[in-house]
């Protein structure tokens, strides 16, 4: 069922979610809260977008035009459906495609900033694939592998163009090893822990296209307080 | 002019120091805490060991033996002189010479731990390599650099065997493509913030030669309150 639901923690911003796919999570938030975006950013690229919640809150911060790209169907209706109520059809443009293909068609070499929340898991034989096929695309590496999105990033973004995901820690090497392959040097890197004394569970990462070397590890995140309620950091996105 | 102090934060051990040269500093204690120590555990080395901090506080954690080498004489010789005065002759086995030569004598596939508090700076135009000799070593990438540490300690590694070293966390990217390339895979890191808020400026990694791929990243380490005096983690170390 299709609902539209307040874009938590964004006043003015609502967004269209269907109760069977998936809910607005955490990545949602933090990726669009840690991409560099300056006064000079003009044009962004949304890969993998869903219903659309990292476009929506990048609105907040730039006044760049968003190209968010999503290969499902119905996901992309409800991303444009979004777009439409929150009227920002003149600064987000949603595309239903396969970014495999559709990076032929768009130009090199011009975007400012692409930004995705790729599928976590790699396809092998463990891999649970009966789940719906929403989940399906959007957690495992079916339609779009790392290798495949930095390869795509490093044709598109300009020269000091930033490329900026959310993905799992222990994938970290693999990342930066695929990275430095495709000319993007890491320039900054974020940990989020679910709570104090525990391994972090999630990585921002971003590098740039053709960037100096030199990395910065910014100040962890925590998610929760000893308590189990949200910090104070997560709670001024969720409230 | 040698002093003989207390291992600070180790009741019964002292430590020789020059007080020219360099104190004892966070380093040394944060990276035998940091290193994956086992039951198992029977050969360690100690490249650079300086006057053996890290080998004597890992004696407060195995029985396993340390064969801790120094190239500079006069350092080497305040190593041996603490080694002697804590009685761990049987344990620590100091030696005067070069890695980068020392190694080809010393047995392949046979240590279960490599350390290593490796100089942190690149030789470049820029380098201040005006200072005392002493320093200018243990900082700067004259006799030890992280290409022949790895290919060294790729040698010497049992395979399973583990190497940990401190760094900053600038060169994390680097220090990962040379482990990968060297068949040594990141397994664990750990990095250190002065306080909250503020960039990492420690970063702790550990490798396993042949190791499988999986990273974890270990909850953060904060040095000072934001009061300015140590935190109860380090505190533990140094009172």
């Amino acid at each position: 069922m299709n609902v539209l639901n307040d874009l938590v923690g964004y006043k003015n911003l609502k967004i269209y979610q269907n109760t069977d796919m998936f809910k607005f999570s955490l990545d949602s938030v933090l990726l669009p809260n840690f991409v560099t975006i300056s006064a000079r950013t003009k044009k962004i690229l949304d890969i993998g977008c869903g219903n659309a919640p990292i476009s929506l809150i990048l609105t907040t911060k730039t006044k760049a035009h968003i190209t968010a790209v999503e290969i499902q169907k119905e996901v992309c209706e409800l991303a444009k459906k979004t777009v439409e109520y929150n009227k920002l059809e003149n600064q987000i443009t949603v595309i239903n495609d396969d970014i495999n293909n559709l990076y032929k068609k768009l130009e090199s070499d011009v975007y400012d900033v692409i930004i995705c929340n790729p599928p976590y898991f790699k396809v092998n034989s463990n891999s649970k694939l009966n789940e719906k096929e929403y989940k399906v695309i959007a957690r495992h590496e079916l339609s779009l592998n790392l290798e495949n999105l930095f390869k795509i990033s490093r044709k598109l973004l300009k020269n000091n163009g930033v490329i900026a995901i959310v993905h799992r820690p222990e994938r970290l090497v693999e990342i930066i090893e695929i990275m430095k392959k495709n000319n993007i040097e890491p320039k900054k890197i974020q940990f989020v822990y679910p709570k104090k004394n525990i391994d972090a569970n999630i990585l921002l990462i971003e590098g740039r296209k053709k960037g100096k070397p030199g990395l910065k590890i910014l100040p962890p995140i925590y998610v929760h307080e000893e308590s189990g309620e949200y910090t104070q950091n997560i709670k001024k996105y969720f409230e």
